[in-house]
């Protein structure tokens, strides 16, 4: 297993290039909104050297027997899926924000779906994919999921569209392998990832077969080209600045990734053109990654409880019944956020051929309940804050010999807390509501949008035993003959 | 284990006595009201007996070696501690409301305060409890926990009240026993519960220590007076109607017990004036019990999603967007609250000398969501259902024959429906959300209202570990020395 | 102008007769479900009469220049629409409950239709209903809307279901007059008004003019067969029990109308058949109507708020924070639900040869917020109240001798109130939230349902002048030419 | 009255200086924030010389008889308040944020205030005041209500704190005038305002005379240091860039201004020392300008709205159900915060010797509601809008040559509309969402927080007339002797 430092270095040695402020960059890591994310996933690389912290990370590899951490195995167990929930939770408690740890989520579903393939169709994409999973446990890598295409007109099928490549396809084939055309967005961390794994964003029908694809790719293919996105306050990044970053130590980073016709091998294509296998494992994507998303949102919303429970102390009003009332509202978004997580973990079942997933409702409906109640806990984090959280001078004023006294003393709160700790504090609040951290964007769309689990959470609700189950029971109860 | 005309015959023989409709009556079951409750308890009694449902209630008592349901069990583990939620939920998804077998939620806390008791005083309430919970289950006997007391004014301490029975206390000791005289509200089931175990409806501080009281009392003993409360509706159960009941098969009951100095002996007290322990078991029996609240209400909002599905397809609006949209919600509502009481089970932990109990922390934030979220549920079922729900002619009406003819036109919706089912499923939706069947009260207040478990989630979380790590966290991340 | 007592003598000589209790009962006012509905009319009756608030009520006609109550004046400035709109809260802040007094939202709407339409096609509508209002205003008369029809499937417009009558509809004419088919639902107050003003319940299409019918019909006119239905506690009213009913004073009191061929003469007909205005005069009413539904809910809201601060302070809670903050967040819901209605008035507009109407989307919101507002009231209601809202004894044995001394005792809050008052006070709040008097129904669905107006508000939105602007104006700053 | 360019060049002359950037700047306006922000109260003045615009805000002085905008005027009636709010909503609509224009809020206020002082004291503060009126009617002058202090612990009143400065007080009189120490913080426009209006930010007790101060003060004055606050993306205006900024004309600008002993003549100072008299003024001042924050984020939100509604059509999602349904929802929370607004102005009353205010509970119940919408306005926004709100690329990349190509196509979403275009929009929803314009931090904190409001709301409301009637009527109606 590699520990943060030999995860640098190896993704140094990719040399990814990106365009970002107006250029083109070689070596994406000598940008510091890219160091700042490529040191988040360093961290989490770290903690599982760490003595205290590696219980909870490391296992065994039921595919080669050898020690690995969580990030790269196939949950064999509803334990291991509970324990990802807690990991995630864990990592993002420690960074203040996303941990880009989760491509593993896919393992399970491609697993059972290309062994279904396969079993159908004689195709080898079980083996494909086997193989690609021990090579990322072997040499300890991290994987982008390259999953949401641009999509145009929201209403029209991607085969319809007027321009073909907005939803990413396969354009040529041939023996050795198959080319694609068009691009993937919001690509969180692509640029210090070893590896793509290129999936579907949604389900395809009949007569969209080249849309059909999953396949591994490595990060700095040829024909990959990573243009950077320009979020909420990074700019702060390119500067001297520390407490104006409000997170002092690790950011967020995303992109766009086109793919200008990138070849691949076959043994690294895993579906291509079974259009009829997506919808079944595009939901159980969905089912296996969203418990994540709800013990990601929880460490975040941890950090954000924290940092507001210490601004009400340096203010002076954490003994304030309406402040107290508030935080416990904060606590309480925060444990439903982890509780809808780890019950759709409980729930889980296995895959045949494959490993565990969780349950697909109630996974849903974790994704659901954080897209809408991370609003509440900002509202609630600026409520307490105070006016100083949009009002704060940067830290080239504090730093400033001239005014610096006038700051040092007029920001102050509660006497014994320098005015330096009430505005680092404020910035970490700025960070995680709506700044370089924001937890509203990765709530609200990362992972499949709100919308989008509910309407699942409703569909698949349609044919769940206990609801029909219900229905029955509703009309025996009323005296309907059932 | 007995079944559910044997559980009622037991009960018939105890000649329960109670005031009801201004007069007493003699052998509670006679009367309707109490019938329908104690049907919806001899019902658990027979799921026992059913092959297909037998393996959710039926184990292992630790104690005896013996098979038990699971409403006798102390749980062992944490999956007891889970099937103990799910059990739930599957019970109240048969009833439509509550169905009167938490008792058991309170035997892990009760046997682990004893030991600790026994230990530090030498006292053998550990041995009493444990005898009375062996006597439970050899004899399959339902307890009615006697909890809230009348309190008073609720800013003032037990012990100084105006009044010093406002809480339920001990006025008289002697060689044999102890003697009790206040009230306990609120009491669900107690006219049909062959025991009551006897509990502090909170802490209380020294020179309370005549309010410490744990015991267990027979209940038709001597002294005790039965008082009904009068519910909503539950006039309709005095008549020859069944339509109008909503539920035409079961009901609630609740009553006040007054407590005229009642005998209990020393084998069936397991604490008396250790004033001392009554904080950690209170909050003890408050993790134990609220998760199963979790799947108390979302068994009973099963039946209110189904009824509300089915009023939406006899009002021909089922495929209506914003239709499936707020069934949609109610889902998530529902499967909020059942994850909440699954993720505070899968939490639990092992109480020394006793057995499992759930996270005290995710429990309590399990019975807080629900207690708020069940006004949205009932919210958006009298959306769907329309007008009808508060405008429905009663039976009577329907089955007058000069009017009938009219009320089976124009009461239909879609015209493959009748009239009379659409009727149904709108009493029926009525009953759980106002009627006598609510949902609203057992959520807000029964179990411990949504503020106490709020209250209880702020100051627990205090001393969690990972709240304390995360204020690190947020200062080590925003640049603060730790 | 009549008094209470006259309005009631003259309802009592109309005998109006209703099917009740699995019976015909002739004169209606002898039912006591029935007669509390009337007193509280007659209380309103009573109101224009009392030198302290006479002032509130009075205006004089623009039609005849004689004194009037305003709840028979056609609003001839936003001064008059204002004043309505506060007058409703007086009423049902004085009632605990709907005050009944809504039909003069339907004068402007209908002077003004009627206009347009003798314009265009040579009727004498106008005069015809001009005529009724005088009429109505002459011997202060009440008259109750008919609107709701049964409707049946939803999906399907009224003259393609497969019972054509499930819309009120016209099945003759005649030199005289038209005959009225069908059945009008939800209609509140009927049987203790004086006239019944007959409309559309919602828009129609070519092919059903049949079913585009507005008109006056005396509330006992032959064919008319009143059915009524059964709400939640109305039993109570049987009783000879006062405590219990919660509002000890009025009740509401709802039935279902039967059209069975009823004739109207040609002189109180004011549309039949000319589909095309419809539309416009049903969104018409909508907005005269919807602002007086917010004083209407904040009036009721005023008694519940009032009633919920007295049961804080019977707990000895009124000080406590959290329960301050609950009442502050009850008076601020009432607040804006009153607000909202006072702003569409404050934003009408005069309609040509007939009135002021409400701003049409500003009034849709009004009904909208309230719609969902309720329930947040009955939820902090509930939560303030505390166990004993839903195990309240009743009043019966609160005056059996043999235990009412328990009940004394064990039923107080702080030592000053006497429990009755405390059961009371529990009582009112519960007629208000679930019970006889409750303002869910009325809120969700009465005057348009909370979707139908979230519907038309965005409908009507669409054309509105900020709107289009405000698009404009984002193009504008964004840089796109707009 | 000055045009936008009047204005400009008289804000030039004065030379303001202010730190921003790490450097003191002179003259602010050089900076392009700065610059941003008063571009856009040099539109508001150029709204009063449009033709098209004139009436809504031109009116006459009571004072001096002339013509001056609705900005100086001191409201002389019920529709004068109105049309304050409706003028702010114009202006923000047209802005897309603040538009820096409310200081005439407090004219009213302390030209009632300073009248009764004087009348109790026989202080000339009213002929002082009603004179400073004078002079910015008759200039047509910006003033910037300096009002926050920094407050310190906010547990400890001023006089008590360890930092006597952390409230704004008089250190020195002398004939001529007193001498200012202190800051004020959150200054919305401090830097391009030709006046300060100093107020206290809470009340003060006995003992606190120092802080009682009430004065004008040029925004230039000796003494005064501003120092410029660092908020969200504001570094994008110091680039070259415009798609970026979202809203490309104008931005917002908010700083600290230092006190350092600064004079002020006796005939500027309004009040200085009459302690008794702040808790009033403060209050009045709240109900005067909290109606028109309604207008102010109903007006921005329009913005939104508008925004959000071009985005889904850009999604080829406008049709869609859910979509409007949510636009219909963003919809009703922005009538809803107007319509709260315009109540509180339709319930105002006369202040004598001053101007009319709005009704105190109604306007904080305004702010209040505002304070917790605006969350969930940006949640629908974010919502809808997709997940390209966070995940944009920069304008230097879309203009990057070897990019661009790949941008253009893969950001559309209907094929006939431009990327840029949709960028655009997103950008601007990014703005007002948390951007540079942000609506979140001016509704929760900026002129009272929602909790300030919601404790006033309270505390006021319990001397309402109408709220102790609700009591005496809860009392009647449920039979307890009043």
């Amino acid at each position: 297993m590699k520990n943060g430092q030999e995860y640098l270095d190896s993704i140094r040695e990719m040399d990814f290039q990106i365009y970002i402020d107006g250029d083109k960059l070689n070596n994406a890591l000598e940008h510091p909104s890219v160091r700042a994310a490529a040191n988040a996933v360093a961290a989490t690389y770290d903690f599982a050297c760490a003595p205290e912290v590696r219980d909870r990370i490391v296992t065994t590899s039921h595919l080669t027997g050898e020690t690995i951490t969580r990030f790269q195995h196939v949950p064999q167990s509803v334990d291991d899926l509970v324990a990802k929930v807690s990991l995630t939770r864990y990592c993002n408690r420690r960074l203040g924000m996303c941990s880009f740890r989760c491509v593993q989520n896919a393992y399970a579903p491609v697993l059972y779906i290309t062994h279904k393939i396969d079993a159908d169709k004689g195709t080898s994409y079980h083996q494909n994919f086997t193989e690609w999973v021990k090579y990322m446990q072997k040499n300890d890598l991290l994987a982008c999921p390259a999953i949401t295409d641009p999509k145009g007109n929201r209403r029209i099928p991607a085969h319809k569209q007027p321009d073909p490549d907005m939803y990413l396809r396969v354009v040529d084939k041939n023996e050795k392998g198959i080319v694609l055309r068009g691009a993937k967005l919001h690509q969180t961390g692509a640029v210090f990832s070893h590896e793509k794994l290129v999936f579907p964003s949604t389900t395809h029908r009949r007569g969209a077969e080249d849309y059909a694809v999953v396949c591994a790719v490595p990060g700095n293919a040829n024909g990959i080209i990573h243009i950077s996105v320009r979020q909420p306050q990074d700019d702060r990044r390119k500067e001297s600045v520390e407490i104006d970053l409000g997170n002092s130590k690790y950011g967020v980073h995303e992109c766009i990734a086109i793919f200008d016709d990138v070849f691949v091998p076959w043994e690294r294509v895993f579906m291509c053109g079974e259009v009829e296998y997506v919808d079944e494992v595009v939901g159980l994507l969905g089912a296996s990654h969203r418990p994540t998303t709800s013990g990601c949102k929880a460490g975040w919303a941890d950090v954000l409880v924290g940092a507001t429970q210490l601004m009400a102390e340096y203010n002076g009003l954490d003994q304030v019944a309406h402040v107290r009332d508030k935080i416990a509202d904060m606590i309480a978004i925060t444990e439903t956020m982890y509780s809808c997580g780890i019950a759709a973990a409980v729930r889980g079942f296995e895959l045949p051929h494959a490993g565990y997933v969780s349950d697909p409702v109630l996974a849903n409906n974790a994704k659901y309940y954080a897209s809408k109640a991370v609003f509440d806990l900002i509202r609630l984090a600026e409520d307490i804050t105070g006016g100083i959280l949009s009002c704060c001078p940067s830290e080239k004023e504090m730093k400033n010999p001239e005014i610096a006294p006038y700051l040092e003393r007029f920001l102050k709160g509660v006497d014994e807390v320098p005015a330096e700790h009430r505005i680092r504090i404020a910035r970490l609040i700025e960070n995680i509501s709506w700044g370089l951290g924001s937890i509203l964007h990765s709530a609200t769309h990362g992972g499949g949008s709100g919308q989008a689990c509910k309407m699942m959470l409703y569909e698949l609700s349609k044919v769940e035993p206990h609801r029909e189950m219900a229905v029955k029971s509703a009309k025996a109860l009323a005296g309907i003959p059932v």
